[in-house]
């Protein structure tokens, strides 16, 4: 049977997050394979409390591992790279970035003690990274983290150009400059492209991607303007924003003051990697203590209202000697990521109570987004003319809306979430196959399975509260009528103001007391029975559900 | 001591939703009191889980019930009466509102079994109602709900201008219109406007609000246009724009259908009360599957991706009969509420996943705002020209700029928060008290406090995991080495794979055989023993600490 070439997305189509894409060629069930980028999402309360971080099932890959040639990470985001350290022991081959990229994957694996030389730092085209039947060149992209790469993966089949994240900034403060003559160039190099896979986060967004540049002017003014402590807040690994948020500290005379972990990491990458020059020497919240106030800028981590962060920390009082106070200025030089919006409103209005200022991108004078918008979509499809299309990086709607788009352009294009396989060979792309793909939760040190039931008790447990009962049967078989029960996450007493637990117990000492033996011999009726119970005085008690757990003791004659 | 005027808010002030604001005047501490309003806010996973309804405490208002006249309900949006029917019992006085509220304030009454004939219906301005020192005239307003209306409060020491939520529209599809010259003769009566509290709900929206009837083409066009079911949800309470969805659907030669309890209840009251005239005849939605698909137009609950609503039951696959394929399409007239954005964006990729076409107002064609925008606030400072104004229904945030706006109109404005009761009696507002306030919980089917610690236990729960110990300590004194574990909400199996209930056992029975006998006899001393053990092997074991009950059962000779 002839080769072929397949599609594989394992997390990032159908989401935005969790990026993970697989490419095949080969004979049919005997392809050979790369991946690119291997990210995280996050947790949420709403569908998964106590998670921290959400990374794609890779189950399929590691029953492939064999015919796996190397990961390549596009970019240094945490939705392309983050899941690295948690996933690679399970894959085991070479991983591919450049420099600032691998540095920071380095960092990933080193933290958690494993072998850091198996990251490789990458030149960008020309140079070709030969892995099987591909041939791949990192090409330079303009993206809200330095040095970000589009991938051109070349393949007996053709040419696949998979984007990354990126916008088409010109003038990008810091990192590689988009270039439409080179894009041209690969454009017109042999058949051309064909199949693109692109980002298509900011596809909603009608108007033209602005650049980096635009924001240095305002940011200045605007700190120039404030009187007492300026702080603003970015995401981190925005390096071209955190220049750009230095330098206007320093043209209006102020220290800068970097207040965050990931704030110094990101910093301390960007020097040694050399992306980041003449950065100015920054202080330690000591010194900026010390300062008067209207000589200090403040740089903090938490921009989308993380809890543990500098941001929410100075909203809550003091942080590290530093505290906020009436008149001084804080800047959301950010976009909120939908969904946490609550967050951010919660230390935005825990500011406005300090008497602080608060200033964010309402007017669009702040902040420019990292992804292309529709317009620079359409400028990508218009000079790269691939023949097939597979929007990758969003949600559904979002990639509905780009099939649309590439459709209009004359391109063929298909919608394909996490899972589907996605044949590429002839002219028309095909589904040759679904993979069982999900989600892997961290969950303290330990993965486990999005479906595995344990997230979804939680969740039970904290809508419905928790009720414990304790029966001891003795020797004889006889239930010790004195049922203990304890609540958790329930009201101690009823409307009637009875106590609850004790009104339970009570109700459970009537049935245990008549409960016939059959019943009480057999530990799953007897659960069954003593949850059916508790649920229903609860239920009439205080008009909800609780779950039940029912822990019987049986004494043994010694 | 002089008598004076205060005002004092108890919810909605630092928050959107919840309102309730107390106003007093007499001699201090023997103020007769007015409460305008009775709302509540909505819980969420993050901060309120298995909570349906929030509320304000009024605590402080019941135990001065004996002052207190009467409850002023400004419209019939649930953040403003929908705790009447839970917290009324509390406090027992005439409940009076306009028609179509008092007609919503008595179903919910009706429904909890209160009587309904303590909601008393008001006719507005020039009516009057005299309630101890307060004359009180409902102001008919423009809002998302017929009816609405501000509140002139005529005391002793002067006119207040309560506005309620409120837009400037002239024109508003349904209800009524807004009439400058009514409100400026309301500014001119005696000495003009004392003290104005004012929405400041879209104080940060900077272009001129915009009228419900510029809605009615581009609805039109975008239903004819549409070629097979057409779905569209909106709050059921908008009844001027399920009158324009409704009208479009009758000018494309479809039928309508309405989906969700709140959408039938809404346009029947809307009906009984005569605000809704020429609405079409409606069908059910048996005739509706019936019907070619495009003949039909479903107007449906469920806009905030709330998950038992109509929208989310049609995202789902099949509800009444009726479901939604390929090429439908499903207008969403409604703004987002912040907070709710995933829950929104979920149902409206499930829908692009079955192929429906969705639609929102991301273009500004599809919804107009019902509040008063930062324009239309400064027009309504420049028409009342008040002494004083107190900003309210916002969150600090907005209440901070809305003070802004206030002082450069010439005004004297202050940040009042929930609890605070701020003097209006002298030319300069005084704090004059804090009160205690706070939130209740509607849970199942009781009230809890928001600082009980159950909804705290409830987050801990979700968050760490839930370790169940059941240990059984003999006549003598000696503690039964098999204590029992059963864990909910965590992993089965730790990292190296041992199973980790049986594991945490070994480890209790290792420390029970050798416990001392003080530890023993002592409840407390045991349960903390056995809690720090479970804790530490779970943090061994799976990197996290659960949440521990231990239950201890001391077996008494017979």
């Amino acid at each position: 049977m002839a080769e072929r070439l397949f599609y594989l997305p394992l997390g990032g189509a159908g989401e935005i997050g969790m990026n993970a894409y697989v490419y095949g060629y080969g004979a049919p069930g005997k392809e050979r394979l790369i991946l690119v980028d291997l990210g995280v999402t996050f947790g949420d309360m709403e569908s998964s409390p106590g998670i921290d971080l959400i990374m794609p099932d890779v189950t399929w890959l590691e029953e492939n591992r064999d015919r796996l040639e190397a990961i390549f990470i596009t970019h240094g985001h945490e939705d392309h790279l983050g899941a690295i350290a948690h996933l690679w022991p399970r894959l085991g081959v070479p991983v591919y970035a450049r420099k600032f990229t691998a540095t920071l994957c380095r960092l990933k694996l080193e933290e958690v003690g494993l072998p850091t030389d198996t990251v490789k730092i990458v030149e960008p085209r020309p140079h070709v990274i030969e892995q099987g039947p591909f041939s791949v060149q990192f090409l330079p992209v303009s993206h809200s983290i330095p040095e970000s790469a589009g991938l051109i993966i070349d393949t007996p089949a053709g040419r696949i150009l998979h984007t990354g994240d990126l916008k088409l900034d010109e003038t990008p403060v810091v990192g590689d400059p988009f270039e439409p003559a080179k894009w041209q160039e690969i454009a017109n190099e042999g058949q051309g492209i064909k199949v693109m896979a692109c980002d298509s986060t900011n596809v909603f967004a009608t108007h033209p991607g602005r650049s980096e540049t635009i924001l240095a002017e305002p940011i200045r003014d605007w700190v120039t303007a404030q009187k007492n402590m300026v702080v603003a807040t970015t995401f981190a690994s925005n390096i071209a924003r955190l220049r750009t948020l230095a330098d206007a500290a320093i043209a209006s005379g102020r220290k800068v003051c970097l207040l965050g972990r990931a704030m110094r990491r990101m910093v301390s990458v960007g020097l040694e990697t050399g992306i980041l020059t003449d950065f100015p020497e920054t202080i330690g919240p000591d010194e900026a203590a010390d300062l008067p106030r209207d000589k200090v800028m403040l740089i903090v981590t938490g921009s989308q209202g993380e809890r543990r962060a500098a941001s929410a920390q100075l909203s809550r009082g003091r942080y590290l000697g530093l505290s906020l106070k009436e008149g001084d200025s804080f800047l959301f030089s950010s976009k909120t990521i939908p969904g946490n919006e609550r967050s951010v409103g919660r230390i935005m209005n825990a500011l406005s109570e300090l008497g602080v200022n608060v200033f964010d991108d309402k007017d669009g004078l702040y902040h420019v987004s990292g992804h292309a918008n529709r317009p620079d979509i359409e400028r990508i499809h218009d000079l790269m003319k691939p023949q097939i299309v597979v929007p990758m990086h969003g949600e559904h709607l979002h990639l509905r809306e780009h099939v649309e788009i590439a459709r209009s352009k004359g391109s063929i294009a298909e919608i394909v979430t996490n899972g589907t396989m996605l044949e590429l060979t002839g002219d028309v792309p095909r589904v040759i196959d679904h993979v069982e793909t999900g989600r892997l939760y961290l969950d303290g040190n330990t993965l486990i399975g999005a479906m595995d039931g344990i997230v979804r008790d939680r969740i039970r447990m904290a809508l419905n509260g928790h009720a414990l009962i304790s029966v001891i049967v003795d020797e004889d078989d006889n239930v010790l009528p004195d049922a203990w029960v304890e609540l958790m996450g329930l009201p101690a007493r009823t409307r009637g103001g009875d106590d609850l637990p004790r009104h339970v117990e009570t109700e459970l000492a009537e049935f245990l007391e008549t409960a016939n033996r059959k019943t009480v011999a057999d530990d799953k009726k007897l659960d069954e029975a003593i949850r059916k119970i508790t649920r229903q005085v609860c239920m009439e008690e205080i008009g909800k559900k609780p779950e039940v757990t029912v822990i019987i003791s049986r004494l043994t004659a010694e």
